[in-house]
Order: structure tokens, then C-alpha cells, then sequence
């Protein structure tokens, strides 16, 4: 049996569309008898209701969320600007809203979230989430949601993210080919699906080039960079130290710089450096840094063209919509021969 | 005549708080005789009610807003983890919305937190901003908003902020005492506060150490960093050439080195440099960079700690309130003699 809609619901009780919006939210404007008589015959015609027509009419917020892990690595604020270039298009604001790589804030906010305060939201996950029920939970209340960068693979919606796969792999070919033989991995999370590929591009640049990986250069970072600058001057003095370094983030420049010059370790001559980064100030560092550089304004602007689409469109399929933009390997005086 | 409150006014009536409150929302849930009943002896007995208490109680959002102009300076990014260092403790979420130096964004964003969605706002005001009604409409609809680092002096509000005019001297001095004698200042805005004061400062140093300046030396630049690093090449190949920069913004750093590596003029034998500037990577640049270094997380701590005050009780007064934490010259390479 064919759904019918709010429009051919209200025709064919001769009532307004806004009588049988009002008498289905149990309105007191409207009286018990008519309520009834809307609700048996919604009933009768097979009605459904919209979620996401009725988001667009009936709750229109004008407002949309972006959930990201912070905002102190450049890869978040230029994805921001991204964003934030669309929405003012579209006449929206953006709420920002920081997990601080907390999978429990992270809930927090996508439950909040759910309580309409927002029309659509892109996010990219917490370091910690490995699980994504708290994602289903809201797309199914009705709000989509695009991921950018940081994914979860298990949730069926678009994901706009970069060639980290390959990324990996080019930053360590360049340090193997500039003759590094020890390059050290430093990743920022066991679960994050990014992490995951930039390592799988170490590891696979490794194996075509008939070198083997020592475990004990794959170092797990962590959100405080006091203890990161710990464990790579730990990294760096070890037996097994490293000629070469793929930091898989930004913030840690700074402790691998320090580090060097703390052991007055030279870089490029002792210890090569490639970091996946968008700083501005790479190019005026002592070295200036080797860096993968991310298209993070146009995986932030992607994110939100696709986001309003949806919201514009009442059938189109998000699932249909992932892009992956590729990063460049931009070289620089860190990993000079 | 004393006014009543809406526990006094029930216990007046025999009636539930509860109940008094749906009567005064008009809730189809209370009959028109109840109502009457209770609109009466509300006017009789001088019912006021109190817009806070109505927003602690019946609509607390559990939101607050922070109202920046960007996030990719890093004085702000350390400021919101100083605010969200409070939030979290108090259960509530924070909503960062970017004005990027826009006036009109900056007014529409508080329209839309004028609508309920947060309990309190925290806000360093655009570069544009020159009158503040659309802030004092925030405030009067009960909604208390408190500044920091960047603030209109002419709101009754509390303002977190540091010591602009001793840093902008402090900054200069030390430029002075190095030998430099023809000092260039970096301003971002002809109307904010702390551009202002910073300046006042640079101003005050040169008089006291019975020098002229050049009104050549004062650059305005702006959000456009590409218009800066032109802006900066043309002060650095006019006639009144600068052999010393007072940068007011972060923001400024990496057009300045680049300007002067394109020109072959060498930091700081050439020209020494100052930054107003809370940059990880200072102390790692070519060569490293000599900063005023602001209290970020402690004043976005701070300006917090005081906006949960003033939301838990009711006849707190933001205006006795405002602070000055110092900021601190930290002297690097970029200044050396």
C-alpha cells in the first residue's frame, strides 16, 4: 500500500496542513474529536511521517554541528574555515563542540545533540571511539552526519577523508630513499582508522623495500605532549635508535625538535624528520619541516557541500558519497641528504 | 511593597510550585479558572518573576556559548581548553562560534544565543566591532556574558584581561635596550582594545626613551595574511626601513620571516623581532622567536569560573568582577644583539 503524505492527509479531511500538524503533536488547539479523527485516518491511509522533511520544516535550526577532537592542530582550524565558508552561504551557523580525544564527551555531545539543536553535523572521531552506537543512535533520530577525516568504517554515511594509506607509505619511501634504515613510527591512537593507515604505509613501504621494522620504533603517543616528549627522547636513546622519524601528527614537532637538540641529535644530518602537518610555521622552522600537508580546507568544504545537499534533498543517499583528497608530500630542509 | 516569590505565592494558594508555573506558562494543562486564580493573586501580591532563576531552573540549557573570532591563533585554542577545563566540572557542554573578525557575524551569533540556547556566553569581539548594542541586547534578555582578552569598554560586564599597554612598552623596551632605534608596530585593527593599548604602549616606550616615531612604522594589516606579507615587504624596502618589528598578533610570525628571507635581510642581526604570541613552535623557529607570552588558559579559566558564579547566584554582580593577569616577555634568539 503507497504512503500517503501531510499535504494528501490534510486534502482529504478538507483541514489545513498546519490542523493536522498541530492535531498530530497533540496540540490543545485542536479538539479531541478532531485529533481522532486526524489520527484514525492517518492511520487508514498510511500515513508516515518525514523525520527528516519534518527537520526541515517544522525544527528548522539553522544551526550546524561540527565534533572534532580539538582545535590547537591547524588540520581542524583550516577544515573549520572550510566548513564555516559553506554555511555562511547557506545562511547557517556552526557550533564547534571539542571532544579533547574523550570518547565519553563524545558521546555527550551527539546525545545532546539529538535534542534538535542542530540540523546536520560533521565530525571527525575521538581518538578513543572504537565503537559507534552513539553515531547510529542520532543519525537514526534524524539528524545526518558526514564524517571528515577521522571515520568510523562501520557507519553507513559519507566520509570525506585524504590518502592516508599512502601518505604513509611516501613519507617512509622518502626517508628510505633519502638512506634512512631506522625510521621510527610515532602514531597518536591504536583505534583511529587514520593512525591505522599511515602505519599500514610504514609497514608496506618497509616490506617492498626488503627492510624489517623493529616494534620497538612504532611508538604510541598520547594526548600530553610532556609524555610524548618522554617517550621519542626515550625512542632516540634507545640501542635500537632511529636515523629517521614519520610522526603521524602534528603537535608532535615540537617535542621531536626539543628532543634533538636536548640530545644534540642534528636534524637532517643524524635524524631525518617527516610530520603529517599543516602548520604554517613549517617552512620557518630550524630545520624547516618535511611534511605531509592535508587538504583539510577542502575536506571541511567537501564535508559541508555534501551535508547541505542532504538537507536540501530529501531523498539523496549519503551513503553513495565518500571522497578521498589526496595529501602532498612537501619536502623540505628536515630530511636533506 | 515586597515582592513574592513563586514558593511564597503557591504556598499563598495551596497550590503546587508546579503547578503556579504551568499557570504562568498558560499550559492547556491548567484549567482558565486556575489560571485566573492564579494571575490574580500573582498581581495583588506583587509576583515578580526573576529572569535568571527562570533560566537555572526552567530552561537551562547546560550550554555555553564562547564567541572568538578564530580558532587558528593559538592564544584561543589554550583559552577554550581553560574554559572547557570548567565546563566539564560543571556538567556543561561549550559551543565555540567563530566571528573571523566579522561584525555582522558577530551580532547574528548573539541573536541566535538571545533565542535560549546557551545560559551564558563568554567573548572576545571581532576586529570589526566598534559599539556593543547587540551585546547589552544579550545581557538585558538575562543571558550574562563576560569578556575576555578582547573587550568593549563600554559594557557593564566583567573583562578578563591581561596587560596590553605594559606589554606593548615591555615589548619595545626591550627592542630599545637592544639597540634598535627604528621600530616598526604590526597593528590588526584600528578599533579593539588590546590593538589599542599595545600600541599605547609601543608609543609611551618611545617617548620615554626621547625617541621620535615614524607614523611610516605603524602597519595596519589585516585578516589577510598574503596582504600582509606584502604589507610587511614594503615597510621592510621603503626608506624609513624598520630595524626592529612589534608584532601585535601570532598570525604575523611566519609573513615577517618570510618577507625577511626574501629580502636576505637576517633576524636579528638585521632586524630583531618581537611577537605577541602563545606559539608552540617559538622556541623551534629560524632563529627562535622572542614573544610576549599571554596567560591564555588561565584567563579563559578564569572568565569561566566567573560566568558559573554569576549563573549560580542569582545577585552576583559580574561588574564589581574584572581582572588583569600579566603577561610575560619570554627572550629568545630573535632579539639577540
Amino acid at each position: 500500500m503507497k504512503n500517503i503524505n501531510i499535504k494528501e492527509l490534510a486534502s482529504e479531511l478538507n483541514l489545513s496542513v498546519s490542523t493536522i500538524s498541530k492535531a498530530l503533536h497533540d496540540s490543545h488547539e485542536i479538539s479531541d474529536k478532531t485529533k481522532r479523527l486526524v489520527m484514525e485516518t492517518a492511520a487508514r491511509l498510511n500515513y508516515v511521517p518525514n523525520p527528516y522533511a519534518s527537520s526541515l520544516r517544522g525544527r528548522k535550526t539553522k544551526n550546524i554541528g561540527v565534533v572534532i577532537p580539538e582545535v590547537a592542530d591547524s588540520f581542524f582550524s583550516l577544515a573549520i574555515n572550510g566548513i564555516e565558508s559553506v554555511a555562511k552561504e547557506k545562511g547557517y551557523h556552526v557550533l564547534i563542540c571539542l571532544t579533547h580525544e574523550s570518547f565519553e564527551n563524545e558521546k555527550n555531545i551527539l546525545k545532546e545533540f539529538q535534542g534538535g539543536r542542530v540540523d546536520g553535523v560533521l565530525m571527525s572521531v575521538s581518538g578513543e571511539t572504537c565503537q559507534s552506537d552513539h553515531i547510529n543512535d542520532l543519525i537514526s533520530s534524524g539528524v545526518p552526519l558526514i564524517f571528515f577525516d577521522r571515520i568510523c568504517d562501520d557507519v553507513a554515511t559519507a566520509k570525506i577523508t585524504t590518502d592516508d594509506f599512502e601518505s604513509g607509505y611516501k613519507a617512509t619511501e622518502h626517508l628510505l630513499q633519502a638512506g634512512c634504515e631506522k625510521i621510527a613510527f610515532l602514531s597518536i591512537s591504536n583505534s583511529l582508522s587514520i593512525s591505522n593507515k599511515r602505519l599500514e604505509g610504514y609497514l608496506k613501504a618497509h616490506t617492498d623495500y626488503r627492510l624489517n621494522v623493529a616494534k620497538e620504533r612504532i611508538v604510541l603517543c598520547t594526548d600530553d605532549n610532556a609524555k610524548n616528549y618522554a617517550a621519542i627522547k626515550a625512542l632516540l636513546q634507545q640501542s635500537l635508535t632511529a636515523d629517521g622519524i614519520v610522526a603521524s601528527v602534528e603537535k608532535l614537532t615540537t617535542p621531536i625538535y626539543k628532543a634533538c637538540a636536548e640530545l644534540t641529535l642534528r636534524i637532517p644530518q643524524d635524524v631525518k624528520v617527516v610530520c603529517f602537518s599543516n602548520l604554517e610555521t613549517a617552512s620557518i622552522l630550524n630545520p624547516s619541516l618535511t611534511t605531509i600537508t592535508q587538504p583539510a580546507f577542502e575536506m571541511g568544504n567537501t564535508a559541508a557541500r555534501l551535508l547541505f545537499t542532504s538537507l536540501e534533498k530529501a531523498n539523496f543517499d549519503l551513503t553513495k558519497e565518500s571522497t578521498v583528497i589526496p595529501s602532498a608530500l612537501i619536502i623540505r630542509n628536515s630530511t636533506s641528504q
